[in-house]
């Protein structure tokens, strides 16, 4: 992109901004939902500086009085996954890069906390700005004397060929998919709102309001969902939806359903003149600052309290559970095609790199064969996330996706690293594979298949755990994890994140990490029979190679002759093998290998029927060998 | 205890109370300082009710207008620990046992919540309450539009022949032992102190103030301090003690480090006096409601926050550290010869029950034969805690204390689970272990051998644990407990409590646990190098028998070659043998056999040195042999 391009586009917006009298502009890479895609017309932030990151936030300035020539005026902070690239793309734009969590560097509140002056007024969409955000902001210009403006939005002016809102069709989950009724799901809600003393509710998280009303969308990429709000009180339901995704098909469905569809342009306004009272719950990591505005000027209390939805989501129904078991086969067999395939190349020569004739492999090559693999798959939608395809080096950026112009050819002698997943009707998978591509025979290959050893043991620990009822992510971490620390290994991600069903493949509230935030709720949540839940430990060597090793799992009950309902345990979903080529089988305990041999025999005995040729069969019986 | 006894002391309480128009009176097993252990001169309840139970809360209420004759007019709850003793003692005394956690029975707040009308009159001692609970009485009496008073104390009318408080001799711990100077701690409180924003503090946990002021003194059983209470503000630091235990050395030493002290019986009416404004730091979970009570009519500004002294007393000084790792090794030689002369009396048929001519040996004697062999190491002040011998089904009860009259024979065929420890000027020292008596040959003996080799696989991987810095006991708790878990077995009690230096044998903040109540930082404490922590996991078979595994154990750093600041270990203070007969290492890992091989090799390497005689040496060769 053209480096003028971007300083005019700034210009105008410089211009625009001092046209209404606002000395600094916070925009963020989000949309008004808090999505972790976001539609095309929500890319602001790329549009004004150029950077692709989508963890991002900038503050643009205008220049005052007091300032000298020539002063920067625009800084956009990103994560330490994006320094290379928007180092690229903002050099020549003016903008100054600020890297997050780098020594030195301050955070964008600590910015503001420095640039904001007494009678400056700090603008930003607060559609676009979590409650919790929003309050620190506030606070911070109340401390400073300046004004803030939370309706500012230049994206008109400034962006005339922003592109439209989706607006794609939304689809009605049947409830032989869904398993509950709309009403039925609704009374729970109501349920839990009333323990908490609230008579409504309000979300803004398109997959929450997707799963109460068994519906589905596809408005962002990855996401079945459709970008709407729901209000719940006492009296009604309201969807707000975008009127061209509102259907005589699905106005039919709201009104068997017992909710009603208003417009989605209108949400603020309705809610501005909202006239019942009462007290509200309120997600505060959730909902946006612009919500919480609008409340303010009601006669409505909030309540802030872990959305209802969440909880009630993640505790999978029967038949979610048995649809969730049988995608999840059908997945793992398409991925054992693709690994059979990817043997079958190596055979070939395909990443000898010693110009046998054959074209070279790239990172997207393989992404695209195991997406290929996945779309015949009966129900199937798309990819569940942006496929993870990491050659050697670049298997250590733990969230390295491959682009076309930078990726790596696939090589003989280093770990190929596939982190991938698809959305179906019948659920979201999510499947970690690393293997490695033909042979190497160093000291290196050595570490590397102890590593490898020390992941799969700490994989397949976790997999068949079995704990007490009451048990959160953060007592279930270190099962895994001290497999790693006994040998001063660790990796820097949580182990697991809950997952949807034809939803989110990151979905609240459970997650496995021994690290507790303040504002997450994550690994203090107890784990529930139900519970879709990633298992996936991983080490990294920075310019050297990356492995994770991740398989999905359901928590149930455990169930024993004697009474033990205070028991629960992991039972894995994925059945996919763990590449015994790099298995050091001198490193694990007997318990460890007869773990692996378990869950291999498991793997052959619940894929080989849902292969058709013989050449995968065979390979199957070969990959799931005991050890 | 005769019964009529009981009747005319509760007869006499309820005319006090009447005289005063109090007509509900709460009364704890406690003392003022919520000492685990309290004085003889502190046992009103058992004074009242007969029940020797340590954990009591007494509700006794006058009769009401409104109330029928032979209406029961005293409840006394306590823990299942006591249920069976408690009964017996209870029977004919007209007061009802309340069985705390039984379904059904009211806790004791809810039995308040329900006696408590408009107009009438609750009263108890808030010297006796935690300033938690007395803030959640005093909340049941307002809403109850009852009247509350707290400084309700008819020991005097009714409790004639109540003994003296203790006023036991203060011993100074010379800075050779504590390693720090009195002004330095007090500087690092200070420095805590500001970082709260607050210029005060009060401290009324005597084993808090001891290690501040570094002194020592026996008004608790088996807790070497002293009753006291600790002022420190802006301009002085002030000790209230007793004037008897103020000595010419006691105030000179306190002129010369830089504190007063003054009578511990004006240290309410010196509070309720105090001048001085400002912010004081209060840990509401310590401090008594009387204190709490006491500052509201003062221009003091009370602070919640954890007792400074707690966090800072954990981290052991590298004097204590040094101290400590010595004194465990003393100590372990003394359960060793204990357990070689145990052996002897197996051998010599004193536990055959056949009517060899021996005298039967009881628990008691045991447990006294330990003690013996403690005393005579340096320094030996007493047991840091009632030591636990337990026979047989008696071992399944976790807090069972042996008595005189009800205790068991020791005979062969069971484990005899002994839990004991010595509290001396170089440390504060715990352990248990767990020795079948003589031969078994049966069904259940192969359980038990499968039970206590799950208890000491458990106990061995927390032994050594490496783990990254930043871990809490919540994090840490299923390294050992998922041993038990994945055979559906588990214990009711966490696995490890903080140990004092010469001080108390259970102190906070750190704890192993993965329950994390809401009122409790323990779980939640990051571990730092320098803590000392308990490892006792246990498997308890009602009715049957108990195993439990108890090594001490000092969290460390990790030096490895590469930079690993990150990570810290346990290691091993206790070095006694693991009772290998029980051992079935077909049930064990090959590196748990390690884990176990490795830890018997340094109990021999580091324990042998220490023992005199030849047989001695010889039993530890045989117990700790490699398998």
């Amino acid at each position: 992109m053209g480096k003028e391009l971007i300083v005019n586009r700034l210009q105008k917006l410089r211009e625009v901004m001092k046209e209404q009298s606002v000395d600094v502009y916070l925009i963020t890479s989000t949309d008004f939902h808090g999505s972790e895609y976001v539609s095309d017309c929500f890319k602001f932030t790329e549009y004004l500086s150029g950077c692709t990151s989508d963890n991002v936030v900038l503050i643009v300035e205008t220049k005052h009085a007091s300032d000298e020539e020539n002063v920067c005026l625009a800084r956009l902070w990103t994560d330490g996954r994006y320094f290379i690239s928007a180092k690229k793309e903002l050099d020549g734009t003016g903008i100054e890069l600020m890297r997050m969590g780098e020594p030195g560097v301050p955070k964008a509140e600590e910015y503001l906390q420095s640039c904001l002056k007494e009678g400056m007024c700090l603008a930003y969409d607060a559609r676009c700005i979590r409650a919790q955000r929003g309050s620190i902001y506030r606070q911070i210009a109340a401390k400073a004397g300046a004004a803030v403006r939370g309706e500012f939005d230049p994206v008109r002016e400034v962006w005339p060929e922003r592109p439209d809102y989706p607006k794609k069709p939304v689809w009605i989950m049947d409830e032989t998919l869904a398993g509950e009724s709309v009403k039925s799901k609704i009374e729970r809600v109501k349920t839990r709102m009333g323990q908490r003393g609230t008579e409504a509710l309000i979300l803004n998280k398109p997959d929450e309001i997707m799963w109460l009303l068994n519906l589905r969308g596809s408005d962002i990429a990855y996401n079945p969902v459709a970008l709407s709000y729901l209000v719940l009180n006492g009296e009604e339901v309201i969807l707000y939806l975008m009127k061209e995704q509102t259907t005589d098909v699905v106005l039919q469905y709201a009104n068997e359903n017992g909710f009603v569809i208003r417009d989605y342009e209108d949400f603020f306004e309705d809610l501005a003149k909202t006239e019942w009272a009462g007290h509200v719950m309120i997600d505060p990591l959730s909902v946006s600052d612009a919500i919480m505005g609008t409340l303010a000027g009601t006669g409505i209390m909030p309540v802030a309290a872990l959305s209802p939805v969440m909880s009630l989501k993640a505790v999978k129904n029967e038949t979610e559970l048995k649809n969730i078991r049988e995608i999840y086969l059908e997945d793992s067999a398409a991925v054992c095609r693709f690994l059979c395939r990817l043997e079958q190349m190596t055979k070939d020569g395909f990443f000898t790199g010693d110009g046998t004739g054959q074209s070279p492999v790239c990172e997207l090559d393989l992404a695209r064969m195991l997406d290929d693999e996945r779309s015949t798959i009966e129900g199937y939608l798309s990819p569940s996330f942006e496929t993870i395809s990491a050659f050697g080096e670049n298997a250590a950026i733990v969230h390295y996706e491959p682009k076309e112009e930078t990726q790596a050819r696939v090589l003989e002698g280093n770990f190929l690293l596939l982190d991938s997943g698809g959305q179906y009707t019948r659920g979201t998978t999510d499947i970690t594979r690393t293997v490695f591509i033909g042979k190497r025979d160093d000291e290196t290959f050595a570490k590397m298949k102890e590593h490898f050893t020390y992941v799969a043991v700490a994989n397949l620990r976790l997999l068949t755990a079995e704990f007490r009822y009451g048990c959160t992510g953060a007592n279930l971490d270190s099962i895994p994890r001290e497999v790693l620390w006994e040998h001063g290994l660790d990796y820097n991600h949580g182990t697991g994140h809950g997952i949807g069903y034809c939803l989110n493949v990151h979905e609240g509230p459970q997650n496995i990490s021994w690290r507790i935030t303040r504002d997450s709720v994550g690994a203090n949540t107890v784990f529930e029979p139900g519970m879709i839940t990633s298992d996936e430990p991983g080490i990294y060597l920075e310019g050297e190679y990356g492995i994770r090793t991740e398989s999905v799992v359901e928590c149930v009950k455990v169930k024993k002759e004697e009474d033990s309902a205070g028991f629960l345990k992991m039972q894995p979903l994925t059945y996919v093998p763990i590449d015994l080529r790099m298995i050091d089988p001198s490193r694990m305990d007997a318990s460890d290998r007869k773990r692996l041999n378990d869950y291999h025999e498991a793997v052959y005995e619940k894929i080989s029927p849902l292969l058709k040729k013989d050449e995968e069969i065979q390979w199957l019986f070969e990959a799931t060998r005991p050890i």
